[in-house]
């Protein structure tokens, strides 16, 4: 099963959400610190509990970079956890010189065997190609990010009348001979997604920025709604993986996601 | 001594190369490869023979991160065999959310111990902020990359007529605030580098794309040489460290940081 088939098929199941694993030990239940193996430990936990219930994973490689050789082991050992039919998402946001790409693509889609991962299209198409030679893998390009930031350079219109992030769509969509392109469009834009969602076409689209960030998950899944269009994913992290700080916390994050869950049908079916 | 006088001093001396420690087992002479530590041997016979006569090192993460831990732990030990006069770059296209650059900010400054970064300004100011906290470091942030993909986006006009990666430039003048910005300007955009020399201001300049990349070594001195000013760097990675594949490869490198200290010096009082 390919990448886009594992979305794909969570969405036509209804499974939207994409638990976000940025685990960060000083956030861990007091329990699980005294563990042999805090993270890995929570991650797997987390895991057990959401997997039935999500669409994907979405692992930001910083937070077990990190800890250097100990936090990639980790970062190794949570993957090959995530059952095989669930997409596995590599947060990275590479983009680098045709040479240093190869090598980031190699790794992320080799090494760590991921399904999908998240690219920065700044330095243009012969920096992100070594990622989208891998047909069967998803590469989510930054369109529009959830954050402050996204307004310095990504929402600056250009001479042509189109915002910087439209014109990324626009290449995007030139760049998807594969397939295997969709884009990173942060939820925290609201309008903008409204505006913008007929000009993705069928990209699938990933979106941060729901819950702490702000961003509100009734209207992104409304703009999808009125579509009538799929392929997408509400990314969630701390919200759901330090819903609870206790011993509860994996019972909590199901808890969250199936709340989620619940609250995006009941708008897809409204 | 901080980033920037590491810089300056070096720079006084007229040594303005930056060499690039992108350092693939593959290319490596083949009584090294034989050897125990291979990657470790090769980079320490380079620095060996060439720390007299460069400015400062570049060490692309991702030639290092791709070998996983091994790979990690022998860039900590290239890193720390530098002399500590020379300024020590990180090329890793940092630019995330504030949270994750974070953390790569600490891993980069604090766990590597490195001098100075490049950094992907696409998601703005608040995902370089916390690199620009490090008042004793340096920033590189990408504003013309040397790549032909610099035309799909920061080539693109904007409609306040300046292109985007002026417009970058513009943005890293008023972040500068502690003094310890530069600019990523590729080596190949000769044209631009000598309208926009003076619109740089005081902002150190990290220029690649020489030798295999087709930027001309003279083009680029020659435009510093105009306007007076110092407070650049000419990478060249494969160009020295791969100037002979046989035993005599050390020796070779020398010969060409020799050979190219001599050229810039010539254009310099010419």
């Amino acid at each position: 099963m390919n990448a886009l088939e594992k979305l794909v098929n969570k969405n036509n199941d209804d499974k939207f959400i994409c638990v976000g694993l940025d685990t960060d030990f000083d956030k861990l239940p007091l329990h699980i610190k005294s563990s042999a193996n805090p993270v890995l430990n929570f991650n797997k936990a987390i895991i057990d509990s959401t997997s039935e219930y999500c669409a994907a994973y979405k692992l930001n490689f910083a937070f077990y970079e990190k800890d250097g050789e100990e936090g990639l082991k980790i970062l190794l050992e949570t993957i090959s956890y995530i059952p095989s039919n669930i997409l596995i998402i590599a947060d990275a946001k590479y983009g680098d010189i045709g040479n240093t790409s190869r090598m980031y693509a190699k790794s992320v889609f080799e090494h760590y065997n991921c399904d999908a991962v998240t690219l920065n299209p700044l330095m243009g198409k012969d920096s992100l190609e070594p990622f989208l030679d891998y047909s069967d893998k998803l590469n989510f390009i930054l369109a529009l990010t959830s954050n402050k930031g996204a307004n310095d350079f990504e929402k600056l219109k250009l001479d042509n009348g189109k915002f910087l992030y439209q014109q990324i769509i626009e290449k995007v969509k030139e760049w998807n001979l594969n397939n295997n392109c969709g884009i990173v469009f942060g939820a925290t834009n609201g309008e903008e997604l409204k505006e913008n969602i007929n000009f993705f076409e069928t990209l699938p689209v990933l979106l941060p920025g729901i819950g702490a960030q702000g961003g509100s998950l009734e209207d992104v899944v409304k703009s999808f709604k009125t579509v009538n269009r799929k392929s997408f994913l509400i990314n969630v992290s701390r919200g759901i993986i330090y819903k609870s700080s206790g011993e509860d916390f994996a019972e909590k994050a199901r808890e969250e996601i199936l709340r989620l869950n619940n609250e995006i049908d009941k708008i897809l079916n409204l």
